[in-house]
C-alpha cells in the first residue's frame, strides 16, 4: 500500500470460510493491527446472541456504525483489518461511510458444499445446516470487493491479496491528453492507486506517462506505462479503465487494443466527448464480450479535471457503484458538500447531457461575445469592458463571466491582447451535435443552433472582409441603451438558453427512456464545469418543482421585468447594424413559444395547396386530416 | 405498339449485319413503310461515295439531318422503319431530335468474325477486311437500343423485336401515392408505354394499379400489376424501373424485393426524398449486383408532377442518358423550352439538392407566415391581406407567392378558411436534414434552421397556450411600417434564402467533389418546382458569372436599397412583441457575414482559457497556434 496513505482491509464472507485465520495472517505479514467485527456487539446484542434470539437489521445498525466510526479513528493512525461478515449491501454501505477510497474489500468465497465441509472439520464447532443456508441466502454478492476462493490454501490466498492489494493499482488511466494527465493527478492528490497509460509513437509521443510521472511528485506512487498489456495487468479486479482519448473512431480502437487483455466483469470508462449514440452502441458491443462500459461527460477545463470536474456518468447502474468511489472522490462538491457527480441514466445519457452542457456553454460564450460588441460599441476599452461585467457579478456570476472579465483584462505591453487574436472561432463538434439532436428529436434549440452558426459564420473571414467592403453600414440611429438594459437583454437570454437546454435533455428523456432528474443535473453542474453560475443554483430548486422552468412564478417575473430592457437592446442593435443574433433569437424565442395563436396555420394551408398533405381544423378537436381543393 | 401513337423503327449496325433483310422483314409484318438511310444522301455526297472519296463528319451532318427531319414528317402520318448504320453517338444524337420518346432503336449485333463471314457469304458483295475493321472502330454501342444478337435466324430476330417492343413497356412506375400516380399520368400523356404497379395488402390496398388505369382514358395502354414478377417482366431491357414510395427503410425493402427479377444494366430511379447518403450507399451497392441506380428529386407536388415537375436527378452519368429522353420529356420547360431536368452530378447529388430545395422551401414559406403576421398587425383581413401579396406580384412573384394569395382569399361560409386552421405545422424530414447538413458540413444555413425551428415551436400549442398567460405582451410601442417597407424586408430575406440554400449546395460541392452547375441548378428550378420565382430566373444568370450572389453589383445595390427598411420592420416587430424570426434572422447573417471583424476573438480566447484550445493572432499570418496563461 502507499506509504502515505492509511487503509482498512475488510474481510468479509459467510460464517465458516476462514475470515479470523486469513485476517490475522495478513495482519502479521503487513504489520498492521487485526480487529474481529463481532468484538463491537452493544451489550444488548450480545444479551440477544447468548440468549439464542437473532439479530435484526436494527440491531445491526448501532453495531455498523460503531465498526465505521472506529475505522476512522484507527486510518488516522495506522492502517487496520477488520473481519465482518457483512452479507449485505446496506450492511457494507455503513461501514463504507467516509472512508470508501481507503477501504479495501476482501470477499472469501465458497460454495455451501465447501463451507459445510470446512466448518464440521472444526473441533468444537457446530452449526446447523439451516443457518448456513440461511447465510447464503441473504449474501448479497459485493461488487467492490476483491474475490478469492477458500479452495485456497490460506497462504496461497494471504499472497494473492498482498499480490492484488498491495501491487496492483486501484485505477487505469488511458490517455495522457491535457485532461487525462489532469484528472491523474487529481486521483493520486486523493490517494488512489493509478497505472497512467499513453501509446507509444515514434518520435512524437515518447515515454510520455513515464515523464508525466516524473514531473509531478504526487504522482511518485503511479505506475506509467506506454505498454497495454502491462498497463492492463498492473490492475487490480475487476478492472477500472477510464478512456481520455480523442473521440470518434479512436474509441474503438483503443476498446478493441484492450479487449485481448480484460477480464469478465471489468469497467471502462469513456471520459471523452463521445456521441450519445455511439456511447449506447459500445455499451451493447461490449456487454457481448461481458465487459462494462460507462460513458461520462468530464467537465471543467484542464483546471477543473485537476482540482475537482463536474462528472456525469451514464451506463450500467452496477457498474457505476463499482467505480462511484474514485469518480465521486475527485469530484467537484456542491455548496452542501455533495460530488458534482451523479449516475445520470441508462445508455448514452451522461454523454447526451455533456452534449448539452457544451451546447448551453456555445450559447453563454456567444452571449459574452455579443454583449462584449455592444460595450465596445458604448465606446468602452477593453479594461472598462472588465469593469462592467465586474459589477454584473453581484446579478449574473458565472465562471464564463469571471473568466471573461480575466479575459479583457490581459496586457501584452501597451495593448489588450485580445485585440490581437483572430476572430475565426473553433469548434469540437459537441455544439454542432447538439444542433443536430435538436433537429433529430425536434425540439427548437434555437440558441444553441445560433450560436453554432456564428462560430461557422467567422470561419468565413476572408469572405467576410470581402463582402465587408460591398454593403453600406450606415448608423444613422442613435444608440440608446444603458449598461442596465444589456445586463437585463443578457440575463433574460440566459435565461431562455437554460430553459432549451433542459427541454432538450427532458425531451430525450421521454423519448428514451431514461428517466433522467433535471434538478440533480442542475446540480451536477453548479460546480466544477464550465457552465456553472448563480442560474443554476437557483435552477437546482426550481427543477424539484417543475420541468418547465417557465412555469416558475419567479422566473416568470424576472422576465416580464427583463423583457423590455431585452426588446430596447435588440432593436437598437438591429437598427445600427450591430450583430446580436443570440440576444435576437432569445427574443424571437420568447415571443414564439409564449404565443397561443401564430401562423403556421398559413404553412399548413400552404403544404396541403401543393402537396396534398392536409391539415387539422381549430373547430374539430377530433384532430382529423382535412383536405382542400384550394384553387 | 401503341394505337395512339406512332413511332420510327432505327435499325443500326455495322455493314453486313443485316440491317436491310430485317428492316424489310419488320416492315411488311407491321404493315409500315420501309426506308434506306443510304438513299437520302444529298448528291454532294453520292459523287464522293461514287468516287471511293470517304465521308467526312460534316459531309454527314446534312444528310443525318435531313433523315430526322423525314422521319418528323412521316411520324405524322404513320408509323416507319428506317435502317441507317448510325455508328456513332452524335449521328443517333440527331437522328433523335424532338422524336425522342417515339424513337425504337435496334442495334444488330455481330463480331468481327461473324459479319466477316456473313459478308463474305454474299454474292457480289466484296468488303475488305479493313473497311469493316474500321467500322467497328468507329462504333460507340448505343445505350438506349435494343440489341440483338445476328446470330440468330432472321424470324427469330423479327420475333423477337415484335416481342420486345411491341408488347414491353418502356418504363416503370413503382408505388402509386399522390405523386406516383401523376407521374404515371404524365409519362402516358406524353406516349410512352409505361407498366404501373402498387403492392397488394387485403383490404387496404386492392387492385390500386388496376383500378387507377380505369379512371384514366390516357392510361388505356397502361399495364397494371400488384404482383412484381409480372411487372419486371412486363418491362423492355435494360428496365428502367422508377420508385415513388416513402423515403427510408421501405426503399431498401422495395429494392430487395425487385432484385430477384432483375438482369444487368436495369435501372432503379429512386424519386423519392431520400437522404443523400443513404443514396450513395445504395448506389455502392447495387453497382455490386450490376444495376444501375438513380437518385432524383422530384418537385412539383401532386400537379407539378402531372403537368410537369422539377427532376433533380443525380448516380451514374451513363445509366442516366438511358432515362434522359422519359425523365426530360415529362419535365416542366423553362422559358427558353429547354427541360426542368438535368443530370445534377454523381451520389446522392440530386437528392442532397432536393433537399436544400425544401429547406428553401420551408424558408420561403415561413417568410409569407411572418409577413401575414405583420399585415394582420396593420389590421388586414384575408381578403386584404390577399390584395396586397397580389399587388406584389409585380417584384416579388413566385409560385409560394400565388398559392398564399389563394389560401386567403379561400372562405368557408362567410369566413375564411385559413382562420380555421390548426397551427401545428408539419414537417417530413427534409427540413430537419438540411439542418443537420449545415451543422456537419460547417455551412451557417441560419434561416432552414429558423424555419424548421419555428414549425417545432408551433407544435408544441398547448404549452403555447400556458406560457401565454404567464407572460406580459405588452405593445407599448407604436407600430409604425409601411406595406412597402414590408415588401422590402421579405424581399431581402428572400435573397438571404438564396444565398445561404447556393452556399450549402456549393460547399458540399466542394466537399464530395461532385462539381454541381449552380446556374443549372438554378435553370431547373425557374419551374415546375414549388421554390420557381422571378428571383430564380435571376440567379440563372448570376451564377454564370459567380458562385457568391452577395458579390453581384445589381443584387448588392438591391440589399443597399432594402436593408433600411427591412431593419425597420425588424426593431418595430420586436418592440411589437411579433414573432418574426426568419425576417429577423437574415438581417442578423447579413450584418455577420458583412462584419469584418467579429467577436468570435473573445469565444477563441475563452476556449484557450478553460480549455487551452490555444487561438491564431492577427499579427501572426503563419496561422500559428497560440497559448495563454490568463488568470
Amino acid at each position: 500500500m502507499e506509504e502515505n496513505k492509511t487503509n482498512v482491509i475488510f474481510i468479509m464472507g459467510v460464517s465458516g470460510c476462514g475470515k479470523s485465520t486469513i485476517g490475522h495472517m495478513l495482519s502479521e505479514v503487513l504489520k498492521i493491527p487485526f480487529f474481529d467485527g463481532d468484538d463491537f456487539h452493544p451489550k444488548k446484542n450480545v444479551r440477544k446472541l447468548s440468549n439464542g434470539i437473532p439479530l435484526t437489521d436494527d440491531d445491526r445498525y448501532n453495531w455498523l456504525v460503531f465498526i465505521n466510526k472506529f475505522a476512522k479513528e484507527q486510518l488516522q493512525k495506522n492502517s487496520c483489518v477488520i473481519v465482518c461478515s457483512a452479507l449485505k449491501k446496506a450492511y457494507r454501505t455503513i461501514l463504507n461511510t467516509d472512508i470508501h477510497s481507503q477501504a479495501k474489500w476482501i470477499h472469501l468465497v465458497g460454495s455451501f458444499e465447501q463451507i459445510s465441509e470446512r466448518l464440521n472439520k472444526r473441533e468444537n464447532h457446530f452449526m446447523p445446516p439451516s443457518l448456513l443456508r440461511s447465510q447464503f441466502d441473504i449474501l448479497e454478492n459485493p461488487q467492490e470487493a476483491l474475490e478469492v476462493n477458500v479452495s485456497l490454501s490460506p497462504t496461497e490466498i494471504v499472497d494473492y491479496i498482498l499480490k492484488e492489494i498491495n501491487n496492483k493499482s486501484e485505477f487505469g488511466l488511458f490517455g495522457l491528453g491535457v485532461m487525462g494527465k489532469s484528472l491523474c493527478r487529481n486521483l493520486a492528490n486523493n490517494g488512489f492507486k493509478i497505472s497512467m497509460f499513453n501509446r507509444h509513437v515514434d518520435g512524437v509521443e515518447e515515454d510520455v506517462a513515464k515523464n508525466f510521472k516524473a514531473d509531478y511528485s504526487e504522482l511518485s506512487q503511479a505506475k506509467a506505462y506506454d505498454d497495454i498489456s502491462a498497463f492492463v495487468n498492473s490492475l487490480q479486479q475487476p478492472r477500472r479503465i477510464m478512456l481520455m482519448v480523442n473521440a470518434g473512431k479512436t474509441i474503438d480502437y483503443v476498446i478493441e487494443d484492450l479487449l485481448p487483455y480484460l477480464s469478465e466483469n471489468d469497467i471502462i470508462i469513456d471520459g471523452g466527448n463521445s456521441n450519445y449514440k455511439k456511447t449506447k452502441e459500445r455499451n451493447e458491443y461490449l456487454k457481448t464480450k461481458g465487459i462494462h462500459f460507462i460513458g461520462t461527460g468530464v467537465s471543467g477545463g484542464e483546471e477543473g479535471a485537476l482540482k475537482g470536474p463536474s462528472i456525469m456518468p451514464s451506463g450500467d447502474k452496477d457498474a457505476y457503484d463499482k467505480v462511484a468511489p474514485f469518480l465521486e472522490t475527485i469530484a467537484a462538491k456542491d455548496k452542501n458538500g455533495l460530488p458534482c457527480c451523479t449516475y445520470v441514466g441508462p445508455e448514452g445519457s451522461g454523454q447526451f447531457i455533456k452534449m448539452v452542457h457544451n451546447g448551453v456553454e456555445y450559447v453563454e460564450m456567444q452571449l459574452l461575445a455579443e454583449i462584449s460588441t455592444i460595450l465596445e460599441k458604448f465606446g468602452q476599452n477593453p479594461d472598462q469592458i472588465a469593469n462592467t461585467l465586474e459589477a454584473w457579478k453581484d446579478t449574473a456570476n458565472s465562471y464564463l463571466l469571471e473568466i471573461t472579465i480575466d479575459i479583457f483584462r490581459k496586457k501584452e505591453g501597451n495593448d489588450w491582447l485580445v485585440n490581437k487574436i483572430l476572430d475565426k472561432a473553433g469548434n469540437k463538434g459537441t455544439g454542432n451535435w447538439t444542433t443536430i439532436a435538436s433537429a433529430e428529436l425536434g425540439v427548437p434549440s434555437t440558441l444553441i443552433a445560433s450560436a453554432l452558426f456564428s462560430r461557422y459564420i467567422s470561419f468565413y473571414k476572408e469572405e467576410r472582409i470581402q463582402l465587408n467592403k460591398n454593403f453600406d453600414k450606415v448608423n444613422t440611429s442613435e444608440f440608446n441603451v444603458t449598461t442596465q438594459e444589456v445586463l437585463e437583454a443578457y440575463q433574460l437570454a440566459r435565461i431562455i438558453n437554460h430553459y432549451q437546454g433542459f427541454k432538450l435533455i427532458a425531451e430525450a428523456s421521454n423519448k428514451f427512456e431514461w428517466n433522467l432528474n433535471l434538478s440533480e443535473i442542475a446540480r451536477i453542474w453548479t460546480n466544477g464545469c464550465i457552465i456553472r453560475s448563480t442560474l443554476m443554483e437557483e435552477l437546482v430548486e426550481i427543477f424539484k418543482q417543475t420541468a418547465n422552468i417557465l412555469t416558475d412564478s419567479l422566473l416568470i417575473k424576472t422576465i416580464n421585468n427583463y423583457k423590455s430592457a431585452g426588446k430596447k437592446v435588440v432593436a437598437q442593435c438591429v437598427l445600427n447594424d450591430i450583430s446580436t443574433s443570440a440576444l435576437s433569437e432569445a427574443i424571437q424565442f420568447l415571443n414564439g413559444i409564449t404565443t397561443a395563436y401564430t401562423s403556421a396555420n398559413i404553412i399548413q394551408a400552404q403544404r396541403d395547396y401543393f402537396g396534398a398533405h392536409t391539415y387539422q381544423r381549430l373547430d374539430d378537436p377530433s384532430g382529423k386530416s382535412h383536405h382542400t381543393n384550394w384553387n
